[in-house]
């Protein structure tokens, strides 16, 4: 097979989103770090939104390139003989696709626009320090959403049902970024803490724990499979 | 087959995108018109978004209720033995899978939250007229949406390449809502204006054009085929 490339940016977690499932998947790459929101981004180039994670590969002699972790994960699945990241039964696939489009949509817009813009654009795009009432309120979104989580996961043992689906690998890269910020009190989550910790010792997060952001050390556990 | 509900609010544009891909699809629905905002709204029950569109149906003597735009499209996708609104071609599938991120994501945040928030939530939810410089922005905003498409559509057929696919679906599920508000001036988009002719006229658009919305009159060329 011939040799991918993944153009990402470490703490994006749709890029986070892409390694993750792209590990699962043992698809070999070298990568290519992407800061999106330079000029000289060579994202620019590939995707139209400009975002990471993008994805250049090949498939039966033709070049094909992977715009945004919908098109990766669906690719993904694609290529595989098996159900691969996608559950079997209908009712969990139904699962699986609303918990992406959540992530994508409702977690983004209340917990990523609000907090992740505070704690981790503006440092990068010099924009001034966080302020207090916008943390605040990205605080409570996240605390509601990780409740939901929560609950989903006193019945089940992946976030859409039996098995990992790709709904654990978004979940996972958006709450790896927080984690590393600190912003997850795994205490009052036990059952998304074993989850999540389950998720961490799989080689295929190892990756993601050497990761450091400019300035901000990660949070003490943040590389702890036992936290 | 059992008889399936769809769960839909007329001018929401996924549910807008779930009626078109279930009528290409020809599955038979019966409707129940929801309105989202209201306390008692049955989809509260059915999605934790509390958002349409909802198909509940089953499958194998199991009822399945389908949450999300991306839940209705996969399932037919399962369920249809050819492929269906996805084309066989792995950078078409990529192409299809890239412009409904898109939708979900950018159209979303810079049009939909913008210029339907606007015209259409204000009134339902009784916000107060319409702010000048939001309007502006909004459709400054569709603007440069209107004319990637066109440009992607001086070379194919279809959105994603040559055939019909679910991001023709979303498109034009996000589209013919603002067409309702005669917020698209076709003219100056000639080859999305013969894409957005070749959709109107298929059967699956015909429900749509009867659509009313309380207080505002359809644009003059709404339910014209030829406009």
């Amino acid at each position: 097979m011939a040799a991918s490339v993944l153009f990402h940016f470490p703490f994006d977690p749709g890029s986070r989103t892409a390694r993750l499932a792209l590990g699962e998947a043992r698809v070999e790459f070298t990568e290519t770090v992407v800061r999106p929101w330079e000029a000289d981004c060579p994202v620019g180039d590939l995707n139209p939104s400009g975002m990471p994670p993008v994805l250049q590969t090949a498939e039966a002699g033709r070049s094909l390139t992977l715009c945004e972790p919908a098109a990766i994960l669906g690719w993904l699945e694609d290529r595989s003989a098996e159900a691969f990241l996608m559950p079997v039964d209908p009712a969990e696939r139904a699962e699986t696709r609303r918990l992406v489009s959540w992530f994508d949509r409702r977690f983004n817009d209340e917990v990523n626009a609000v907090l992740l813009h505070e704690r981790m654009e503006k440092p990068l795009l010099r924009l001034g320090p966080p302020e207090a009432r916008a943390l605040r309120s990205g605080r409570e979104a996240l605390k509601a959403h990780l409740t939901m989580l929560e609950c989903l996961l006193t019945t089940r043992d992946a976030l859409a049902g039996r098995r990992l689906s790709q709904a654990d690998m978004v979940a996972a890269g958006h709450l790896s970024v927080l984690d590393y910020f600190g912003e997850i009190t795994w205490t009052a989550y036990p059952g998304l803490r074993t989850w999540y910790m389950k998720l961490k010792s799989r080689p295929c997060f190892r990756p993601l724990l050497t990761d450091r952001f400019p300035g901000v050390a990660a949070s003490g556990h943040y590389a702890d499979l036992d936290f």
